[in-house]
């Protein structure tokens, strides 16, 4: 049937997956307060969503909308009345349009990633001699380094959207960053490599946050 | 049936929705040591109420009294005979007094809480920069400035709540306060926002926490 | 029947609530490997005691031994032939012998436990404006000061049975007390206070270590 | 049968171990991200060995593979197409060639032993003073020193395999080492002492670490 722009098995998939990361994240700590948005990447053009100010750990698919890359609303088998996608969707669609090999992209809200973001002085920080590095796709030694971009956070997503694009342009695409007292994206081909990116992430996060309790001035690298 | 001053599928309603959250909070290490108390309102007269010095993690409906908004407690069906209302009853119905908008409380003491709130040289800590702030009903953005009064500890808990309405009415209800070396107060229009407050103040607190690990001296906010 | 010097029904009773407890607390990770001993009182004469070097999360009632308040096995009806009563069960024994009232201990190794009394300089700990020191039986009020006794490690457990017995009999029982590097040893009416005791005493050296992470120098109380 | 250059028994109970220790390991957060690996001698010819880059809180027996003590992969009933054994196999097996009491290596990467790692100036940590560091085999006082190695993090597991080899042969086998910015090693006669190895190094790692947090300057132990 041809009345969705995708498959609907694929957003069957799709949702399925939504709600059951959902709940790993929620458990983690990573998505308090009905915080964080997740999707998946259905076709060229959309992608599933998690819609605005639900409990991350209690996601049902009613919950999953579909949005075209443009951050538009397309028609969805169970699209609730009152569901509305996230506010921050502009910031999964950056990534689907700027890299068909995107797959899935995290955000997520972890106590780590938001103090070390509030601290930082840096607009990037730099992560060398972790071998949890390797997590990241095609990392293959601790000793390269992995640049993670901080922006200033702004209600204004549609700006916060582009100068994410902006940087990326500039600096390359990397494999995450952080929004400074607000939390984290991360991508990946597909759902389970961006878990593994974001799980990760936070333990790196969490490697320099200690780093920083242990040493003044804060701000300076380990290396 | 009119033998109660509430509607008796009310009360059932609200004992099982307490029940459930004291498991949660339990868990989450909220609520240790039969500490905390829990309350929804049942109606203008009246609410629900967790009783005096049980095990949060294992209540039953039989651990739900009901209080009138003086503190008093009101005939139940499942009354035990040594079920007590909880010594802090006056700081909820404090709430349910002053506000028909608030349907639910919830009295904890999670750790950061407990610290934060004994080393906090001020009157009232002020959160500002965080993302999550957005979680308390009616915030919109990390810019506006959310502050929750402390208040000194008192076993005199008429004299306690006393104080706390005076500051509301001095200078507004606010979404949370903290009693120092005690734990935390907030409230929403059901139990669901509630623990949504509860659980973004968490967090917020805990970054301050961090902060003052990371900074000195001790009290001075990162802004 | 008289074939054990104690009554088999409390022996069963007794051996299921120290592997309940034992599950409990081994997923607090407050009994980390193999770490840690439990005993419930049976009557006047001898009590319940895990046997020593069992993984705690893991107890079966095959685990439980019997011990008069020498320290001495007495015989059991499921005794294996492996198990031996804990290193230290002249410690749970001093207790029951001094003080008829108590009718459990639980002795474990939070890490919480372990580095505050390796740090703290003096040979008390006294708690003092935290609430929760009203989950202890008998405190009525954060401003009483709970005084915390510590003392050496010894792998002489005589010798620190006696020591223990001694600052007792100088200074009174208290609720609880620490083994500098080792842990913490609590008591109650029964298993449950018991373990409300040792859940409170957490919570309050929890906050301790954390004002010590906040705080210099070393060792000063936040009074 | 002889088709397989062990028994499909050992092998099927070490798999079934494996797959289960990874779960327990996992949640511990220890194994993040698809790091880590395990393994448990079949004889003295062959060990068990989890293949590379699976998630460890889901391993099935299709993700265990056998290698000979050079490393070599060996024919396995259940062999995947796409498996490969870990990249760090040959510590695995440097250790069960040393020693025939060796029945199961655990490698991990907790937050505390990566960081710890990182920081530590000298290369050895030595624990002293710490009733758990009985939980090892053979040691009977917490007054007895520890000695736990460091070494440089290196991607050439061949060289690092012999650096670890050499110290040993100096410096004696002890119970555990570290890999800076890595992760730890421990061993056992089976998997269950090996990992009460494993618990017991991490609080006691844990341990320093918040020495660390609490002393300056940074490497100087309490003693």
């Amino acid at each position: 049937m041809t009345q969705f722009a995708y498959d609907i098995n694929d957003f069957n998939l799709a949702a399925t997956e939504l709600c059951r990361y959902g709940r790993t994240l929620y458990q983690r700590d990573w998505s308090p307060a009905t915080s964080s948005n997740y999707s998946i990447r259905l076709n060229d053009h959309c992608c599933a969503l998690t819609s605005s100010g639900k409990h991350k750990g209690e996601l049902t698919a009613d919950d999953i909308l579909v949005v075209d890359l443009d951050g538009q609303p397309l028609p969805h088998p169970q699209h609730k009345v009152d569901a509305r996608p996230s506010a921050e969707t502009l910031l999964h669609t950056q990534l689907y349009r700027r890299d068909p090999a995107i797959g899935a992209v995290l955000h997520t809200h972890s106590a780590t990633a938001v103090v070390l973001s509030q601290l930082w002085p840096e607009d990037v920080l730099t992560l060398q001699g972790w071998e949890l590095q390797k997590a990241f796709a095609g990392e293959t030694s601790h000793e390269h380094p992995v640049a993670i971009p901080l922006f200033a956070n702004d209600q204004n997503i549609d700006r916060l959207a582009t100068a994410v694009e902006q940087r990326m342009a500039q600096q390359g695409q990397g494999h995450a960053y952080l929004i400074r007292g607000h939390g984290v994206y991360t991508w990946g081909k597909n759902i389970s490599e961006c878990f593994r990116h974001l799980e990760a992430l936070e333990h790196l996060l969490g490697y320099q946050l200690q780093l920083l309790q242990l040493q003044q001035p804060i701000g300076t690298n380990n290396k």
